[in-house]
Formats: structure tokens, C-alpha cells, sequence
């Protein structure tokens, strides 16, 4: 039995929780903050059979990776002295961290 | 030393505290979200020496154990066109997912 | 590679978190309440290789050991019958509980 510990974006959080529920894994979600992640994350505790943490692993990736996105929401520029003007811009989004501890016993009551 | 992460239920999470604490083990509650357990649940961290790990799963067991409980509060029946009849219904309530980690160095500072 | 786990008191982790990050550190920062530690606690993920492990647990060391502090804000005094004398009292902050656990697996997406 292994423990994942994924670190993932608050944004990407939802669909990643369903598309591991979808795939009968069960989930514990923590909420957290910062330091990863330049935004909110959220962090998800997996408890999975050894055999399938790759498979995880590649849903938390097909989900989450790191991705540019292209955004027109106006980005406050200090240069223009207070007047926002809203423009393309592309941002990196997305992104996660995974930790893999091994558990020594594993109990559901 | 050992680190027991145990999801519990929000409502069996008090008198699960209470009891660790009178049996003078140290707890760290994190507040945690659905997933493992359908409604809100609560993750707690439980470092201790390898020899009472078993103790702490057995009080985790007797006092958050998964069991029947009969409630006479209304509960929405779709069938009935949005009519709530208050009856009893025997509901499942409790349970815990239990995971328990090798500890490779423990400070206490 | 290593997870290492710390409880910190809510009032030392802002200074934490900062000398951490300046350190190339990452950290996720999880909402925790009691039980460790007397008053509110936050813990901190941080994921670092095995050679850092011990300049990690410096750092807590340094900004959150357990130390005395003299407060003079009012503390209630039930011996008083109700009336609050403000004088000065040395009370027991900072403290931190850390883990360090294994990591079988580590990965960046
Ligand atoms: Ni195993
Ligand atoms: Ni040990
Ligand atoms: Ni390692």
C-alpha cells in the first residue's frame, strides 16, 4: 500500500477529484496554501495499491501538468501609473507536486 | 516512530481527540474534505512509538468504527414530488481510513 | 528523497515559511488546529533531498524552538472574581513537532 500526496492547483483540484473517483480511487482532500504553487492548492491524500501509483500518477499528469494558457482578464501594470488596460497575456497555469510515501498498514474500520 | 494518519468522520472527530489526548497521545488535526468518507471529515496526524500503534487503532476502531444509526429527521424523497415525510431511516455513520507511515527522524524542538 | 512534516505555531510560521523560501525551499502550508502544540498550529510540507533533512530541521529550530516570553496584556484571573489585572506574565511559546518520512517517489509535473 502506498500513500500519494499530490500538491495541485485549487483550479485543477475538481475535475482531478472526479476523474479519480471515476476511477474508484478514494480521496482525501486538505485544504492548503501557497509555497508550491504561486496560487491557492489543495492537497490530496491517495491511498493506492502499490501497483497502481502509476497509474495515478499519470491521471494527476494528464490533468494538472504545467500548461501555458492565454488570458485577456486585464493584469494590473504598475509602469502605466494605475490605468489597467486588458491584453492578451499568457500565463503558466496548472503544475503539481507528488510525494509517494510507503505505509506500513493500512486500516479501514 | 510512527506517524498515524487517520480520516475520520467530522462528528466522531471530538470525542476521538478527547480520548487520544486522556490516553496522552499527541494530535494534530488537519481540517480535510469528502472523498474517503462521504460527508465532511476530519485528518488527523498521531506520531507514537512503534509498540502503541496498535492501541491507537483500536481506540480510533471503537470509537469512529462504521455502524447503523436510526435518525427520524425528514429526509428528501425525490419519489414523493418534493413532499418530505419524516420517518425513520437507518443510516450508515462513522468509519475511518487509517494509514500509518515510518517515521525516519522525529523532532520535537 | 524525504518528506519532512512540521507543526509549527501559527504565529512563528510567516517568519518560517519566508527564511524557507529564501532558502530554495518549497513548502505547501496545511490548515491544522490543537492537539500538538496549545494554541493554533499550521503544518508545512516540505520536500527535500536527504542531505538537507538536517539544515531544514535548523531553520525550525532556530525561528520556532520553545522559549519564554514575558506578555503584559490582561490574563483572566478567576481568583480575582471577574476583574482583570494586566501585569506582567512569562509564558511558553513557539515549539514544533517534526516527521521526516521517506519518499519512494518524488515527482514534478
Ligand atoms: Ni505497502
Ligand atoms: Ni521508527
Ligand atoms: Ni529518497
Amino acid at each position: 500500500m502506498k500513500l500519494v500526496i499530490a500538491i495541485v492547483q485549487d483550479e485543477d483540484a475538481p475535475k482531478l477529484v472526479d476523474n479519480l473517483m471515476k476511477n474508484n480511487y478514494r480521496i482525501t482532500k486538505l485544504a492548503s496554501t501557497g509555497g508550491f504553487l504561486k496560487s491557492g492548492n489543495t492537497t490530496l491524500l491517495i491511498g493506492v495499491e502499490k501497483e497502481k501509483v502509476d497509474d495515478v500518477i499519470e491521471i494527476i499528469k494528464k490533468l494538472c501538468k504545467s500548461r501555458k494558457q492565454v488570458t485577456t482578464s486585464p493584469s494590473p501594470t504598475p509602469m502605466t501609473g494605475g490605468v489597467y488596460i486588458p491584453y492578451p497575456v499568457e500565463v503558466q497555469v496548472g503544475g503539481a507536486t507528488i510525494f509517494v510515501v510507503d505505509v506500513d498498514k493500512f486500516e479501514k474500520v
